[in-house]
């Protein structure tokens, strides 16, 4: 059983994975792949996350000239290695046991072993007071601020998500199911969908 | 408890309504309402199912100038009729009891009651082979054809949705959770998401 995913900033995707992984008794992924990433390119976390999280434009060799610098030549092939190595990780962690692994594409990485593909998503304002209580942006920031703020990370992953995959990220087509966080208590509706995660897969 | 229920031609949205209503213990209503209608406005069931499925374009009384002919303004109002008395019987069906409503627009319709709003989708592959196997389309046509008429009539529901709302049909921004069927039994997820909705209209 491989459950991804995908999710909105803000929305709870990360505290719906984990009670998911709980309640179904699987493990969870999120940082750790980084950790791992990091660990075997010998790349510190930070940079490599920074490297996960975005969306090479200038930096990517699609089409590697004479003209390119050593630099970027350099930049890019490190891109190269950071996201090979995760997309070995993230399937050795799948190979290994049942799990849940939220954002990195991983749908789109694990899509040969048909994982249960999830998307959270929830409205503005709940994803404000989501981020606010959560402490995941300056309490001090005005509301404008906090709602571009969030509206760039969602738009660099909706970015990322497609420069790797080619399709659309948070369209209906690409997922199972589909959960909006707006008006609903994750811990309560866990459980409801760790039941139908488990019928769904058992009839893959 | 009042769920809304949209969904795609072929997709199980009305299988799924029936199961749901089963495993909360509520009412289910679909063609009923089209028969209530058609007893307070004294219209054939067929005549009203018909008004009430198709966007009217033509008809539609938008700005009726004195161009218009009589006959095209007694078709008008008998549009408004049966989609004002459409609106009362769900109005009313909803105040009287928990209930599960497919279609309709009835998320709309009954947005002041705060109802959970599910979509139902899946892939053109899943469906066709479900409109077979429900008798819901002639097996003697090519998939081609029933392809065609699938995309059709989910055009339509759009249209009409879209008409009636002013928001976009299988929106995500539009529903609480999203459901695709195509590699999932009905049956056997029906439990599970009968849980979510409880727990998520306990919370609200």
């Amino acid at each position: 059983m491989i459950i991804t995913i995908g999710r909105e900033f803000g929305s709870g995707g990360r505290e719906l994975g984990k009670r998911l992984a709980e309640a179904l008794g699987i493990a969870y992924f999120d940082k750790e792949i980084v950790a791992e990433v990091a660990k075997n390119t010998s790349l510190a976390f930070d940079y490599v996350q920074n490297i996960i999280e975005q969306r090479p434009i200038v930096y990517y060799p699609i089409s590697i000239g004479h003209s390119f610098e050593d630099y970027n030549n350099y930049v890019a092939r490190e891109y190269y290695s950071v996201h090979s190595e995760q997309d070995k990780v993230i399937k050795e962690i799948a190979s290994k046991s049942d799990c849940v692994i939220v954002g990195r594409c991983a749908d789109y990485i694990l899509r040969d072993l048909h994982p249960y593909k999830i998307f959270v998503y929830s409205s503005m304002e709940a994803k404000i007071k989501r981020c606010k209580e959560k402490g995941e942006v300056d309490t001090s920031l005005t509301d404008k601020k906090i709602i571009k703020s969030i509206k760039q990370i969602d738009r660099q992953r909706g970015e990322y998500y497609e420069f790797y995959t080619g399709m659309r990220w948070g369209d209906k087509e690409n997922y199972d199911l589909m959960i909006n966080t707006s008006n609903a208590s994750i811990k309560e509706i866990a459980l409801g969908l760790a039941e139908v995660i488990r019928q769904a897969t058992n009839n893959k």
